[in-house]
């Protein structure tokens, strides 16, 4: 069967590829092998695919000797010593870290916004950072149809977004509180830097390290990345991004102001006919996009849909997803079946 | 003593009235009386001020014969019936809800931005909303020196907001959530709709009930009361009010657009300078206002200043506030001193 494909999970361990693993059997994916990969320091680790237990192997150079693809979730750093060992084996890179993403060389690809940049890989293919997936699937189908000038987005991002140990963090932190124990934190906003907060009852408005420019760099990916993915660097973009005390599920305030005028029926006719997208949007019935609901979804879920009062070409909406699934493994999975489809498109 | 004064809290048992009592302790607030009013249902309660209990009364028209200053907070019904008999007794009025904040008549004060406006007042004076409040002191200094044309708002607001029962009703989703417990919601985001969904490890993007237009009456009071306060109904304000797992302290992502160009420096100097504002902002050492850390205070927590990426006359910050302590009971309290400084003006 020429479907089937040999498949690695980079991070099996971590928990997007774990989301990585769920997701190729959700969607069931024609592999034919699945060599789960990760640190040394994990290698030996039994992980449950389905009915059987796969023990996972040390990431090296010679394990991607047999890979058709390889999912990388397992920090920048290993990205960037083992996808070019991969390509060079043959393999297809989905990357989910930052370390390729703004590489001219590297597609940057969401499949619902621009599949189309895929054809000019070269082993390589980059999966955006989970808060702008979501954001460009919401808007292509206006950027399309009006051409959005200007983003103003505030996000209210979820713990899982700082992966597994930041996971563990919130809800330990939790029980604490509801304990009345003390609160300790060690993992959030950033694990590597030296202070640490409380996100149980609290909100940060930190992702990631600051930049010169007093941005942090998960807003700056807002920017680049949207850039990249619209193939237009004239998008205003202005992000906040936080981080609230939820597990999975990013949510997202999003203002838009767009070049041409709009009807608010064709916005959301337009958003509903678009593949990945959701419209909950109903207030008389008070239904809108909730993370705690989008856990484990694939889609991108819309609502609170509205036009600005002053500028008659802006236009609010809140804009949620489960940052693993969407913002991650999902996108990834997404990515290779896009591949497969279009015959194994090769750089 | 000319400068004794004879205080009423009007929903004393309430999550506001709670904090009107303690605040006007903190301040040493020169009452020589203190009565307590609630409704019916809580008369009788015992409520301890400082080493005394103090027996609620119910709110009745007479119970304001012998009152000075009388602070509400028990509801808009409440304050429209008894109001106005707290005026014809002679009392001045500082009403925490909605009911009167849009009545030409009727000043609405945050002291550090338009003490001016007291004067005309017939008797009540109103406080604004507790999102609305911590926005316009951090923006009045730059209103003043740059004249803000655009806000575009995303919060993140605390239980609290919703009153006594929401504080309970996160309390308890929490410690369900720990232990595994199924979670119940009756009373968020909006208590007397058919609709309740969980807050903790949730994210909900409604504030009150919904208007025709799309936008919440918690979001068109944001728009409303920045006009007449700041007194300019051209600015363009686009709110998107969201509640967040969090007991303490509103946050809020704020960008604005001014007329004016402005230095950063100068930004930061005129924000540093203004009563009521504690500027903390120093990335390098991931300094930026919390409501975990701003729970209690008086002040307007302000961090996360930066220009825009792309607008010379752009800028973003983050502001923090407790929205029961300067949101509510300490702006109310501080109308009262301003009253009592200028002589107990009247109308």
């Amino acid at each position: 069967m020429t479907q089937q494909v040999r498949v690695a999970v980079v991070g099996a361990t971590g928990a997007v590829g774990k989301a990585m693993i769920a997701t190729l059997l959700r969607r069931e994916f024609p592999f034919s092998s699945l060599k789960l990969l990760a640190s040394s320091r994990s290698a030996g680790t039994q992980v449950a695919v389905a009915d059987q237990l796969i023990e996972v192997q040390e990431a090296t150079p010679d394990a991607f000797a047999d890979v058709d693809v390889a999912l990388f979730s397992a920090g920048g750093t290993v990205s960037i010593q083992l996808a070019p060992e991969a390509v060079k084996r043959g393999a297809l890179v989905i990357d989910n870290t930052a370390a390729f993403r703004m590489d001219p060389d590297v597609p940057l690809i969401v499949p619902e916004v621009n599949p189309e940049h895929m054809h000019g890989h070269k082993g390589i293919i980059a999966n955006p950072n989970c808060s702008t997936i979501q954001m460009l699937v919401a808007l292509k189908p206006l950027h399309d149809a009006y051409r959005v000038r200007r983003i103003v987005v505030s996000t209210y991002q979820a713990a899982s977004g700082a992966g597994e140990r930041a996971i563990a963090e919130l809800t330990e932190q939790t029980r604490a509180q509801v304990m009345g124990e003390p609160v300790v934190a060690s993992v959030m906003p950033v694990a590597k830097l030296s202070r640490h907060y409380p996100l149980a009852g609290n909100v940060l408005a930190q992702i990631d390290v600051f930049e010169p420019n007093g941005y942090t760099r998960e807003e700056m990916k807002m920017v680049n990345e949207t850039h990249k993915i619209l193939g237009d660097k004239t998008i205003g973009v202005t992000p906040t991004c936080v981080r609230v005390p939820v597990v999975y599920g990013h949510s997202e305030a999003v203002y838009i102001e767009t070049e041409r005028p709009f009807e608010m029926a064709d916005v959301r006719a337009r958003l509903e006919a678009f593949p990945g997208i959701l419209v909950q949007d109903d207030p008389e019935q008070q239904v809108y996009p909730q993370p705690l609901a989008a856990a484990g979804r694939f889609e991108v879920f819309v609502g609170r849909l509205r036009r600005d009062l002053t500028q008659p070409t802006g236009l609010s909406m809140w804009v949620v997803s489960d940052n693993i699934v969407k913002g991650a493994a999902w996108n990834a999975v997404q990515i290779a079946e896009l591949w497969l489809q279009r015959g194994r498109v090769g750089g």
